[in-house]
């Protein structure tokens, strides 16, 4: 078990060309692993337009998807974790809007598939709807790495205090948030939420946004963050594409955990 | 049922002397009525140094008890709402820190024991330890007031987002947080947990320090503020003594529930 390490969030400006979006995803792959990075998170739908018509078009069996093994090769090549933001991915007659997570050798080591689908309606602002067309993962998702325990949550699962608490019981020492939210949830609630997750459960918490791109029907906030488990902001990205690094510590988190006992101060007995 | 209303944070300076602190504590409710508050909120211990010698010293039994009758009578002569902060509290040989909640007759509607005890111990930092002579407390606390149905939690109690979830589920639509972050603490925590709270649970935040008080062997970090259920932060203190006033409109939390349903949402199927 490796106690430091490099984690990169590319901020990948998503485009409608699925093309064009996975030779982005690789190149910015291969560059964050030239810098050292050995855990690397693409973005919600970063092969894809955030769109409902356009998850249909895009959408990819696991069994038999150009976008997967893409990235499968990227981590091969280049010997790093990726956790793969998330495609729309068709099974069994169901689109789920799903994160692969990959390991060094290429191999598929866990999928989340998004738990809380994300419908939206705010009058004369942000409309949207996921459960018109994607259906609703069942599984609360937490993967082993040799690098760190890693819980992955989709956009809308991290406003639910419950899903990354109950992550983090699982043994969760770091939750990777592939989200996208947008322009009017973004600078509302982005930052404070994330930050706040971090804080409560004394992990590192990572959220990778796409970039902006005022093209699309769905406009994507940016600012992808690293926050430690103090709950510091590490790196911090802006609206355009880039890529964000920063240094992990598995020891801070069972300093933190010592200092605040957070985590052992529950009251299980008397909550709802 | 009323539908809006002025509440107030009388953010004072606790010192080392009871009879001033009370002297404060109602000088300063009488302002805030004056001002049109109808509910009124002070600090963690209003009435005592935050020092665990002080509460022994300063603990008062709530059958004879010249703080909360001090607090009464303010109430009553008003003729408002207040939530009284939290005093050390003597009760069969145990000492609680205990919020209590009085209504415009000066009748007491509700007490909360703090559940979660502070112990906190940073090398080379901040430590407390509440628990070599405080008890905890054993309920969730959710008290109707003809203006809005208040969920209280003190200081630590907030850090735990299961308790604040917890009260809304059984109906608070604003949480009132008598609570002493510390200079460690607090520039760290304060503000992006009171926020999310409010942003999870679409509801009021109200969280109320004392000012700070370079003289005492624990300082507050102040700060206090009102949160609305969108995350925004209608007021705000500094770290000196003052009163900070907002109006609060109940139908703003139908409105943000209904156009972002979260607590719908939820998916407690498959939470741990």
């Amino acid at each position: 078990m490796k106690k430091c390490f490099k984690i990169a969030i590319c901020q990948m400006q998503v485009e409608d060309n699925k093309e064009r979006n996975l030779n982005k995803a690789v190149a910015m792959i291969n560059k964050a692993a030239d810098e050292g990075a050995e855990l690397i998170v693409l973005p919600e739908m970063f092969n894809c337009p955030y769109d409902s018509d356009k998850f249909v078009e895009y959408a990819e069996n696991k069994e038999n998807s150009q976008s997967l093994d893409a990235v499968s090769n990227a981590a091969l090549k280049n010997n790093v974790f990726i956790v793969a933001g998330s495609i729309p991915e068709l099974c069994d007659d169901h689109l789920y809007n799903s994160s692969f997570i990959f390991d060094g050798n290429g191999r598929i080591i866990g999928i989340h598939r998004k738990v809380h689908l994300f419908d939206i309606n705010i009058e004369n602002g942000i409309k949207f709807r996921e459960s018109d067309t994607l259906t609703a993962g069942n599984n609360v998702t937490v993967i082993g790495t040799d690098l760190i325990k890693v819980g992955v949550a989709i956009c809308y699962d991290i406003r639910f205090p419950e899903l990354s608490r109950s992550m983090v019981l699982d043994g969760a020492e770091m939750i990777v948030v592939p989200g996208a939210f947008n322009m009017t949830t973004g600078p509302a609630h982005w930052e404070v939420t994330m930050r706040a997750r971090a804080i409560d459960n004394q992990c590192y918490l990572v959220a990778a946004s796409p970039a902006r791109n005022d093209d699309l029907s769905y406009v994507a906030y940016g600012h992808s963050m690293i926050v430690d488990p103090w709950g510091r902001i590490l790196a911090n990205a802006g609206h355009s594409e880039e890529i964000i690094y920063a240094d992990i510590n598995e020891s801070l988190i069972s300093q933190v955990r010592r200092d605040l006992p957070l985590l052992k101060n529950r009251r299980t007995d008397i909550y709802d």
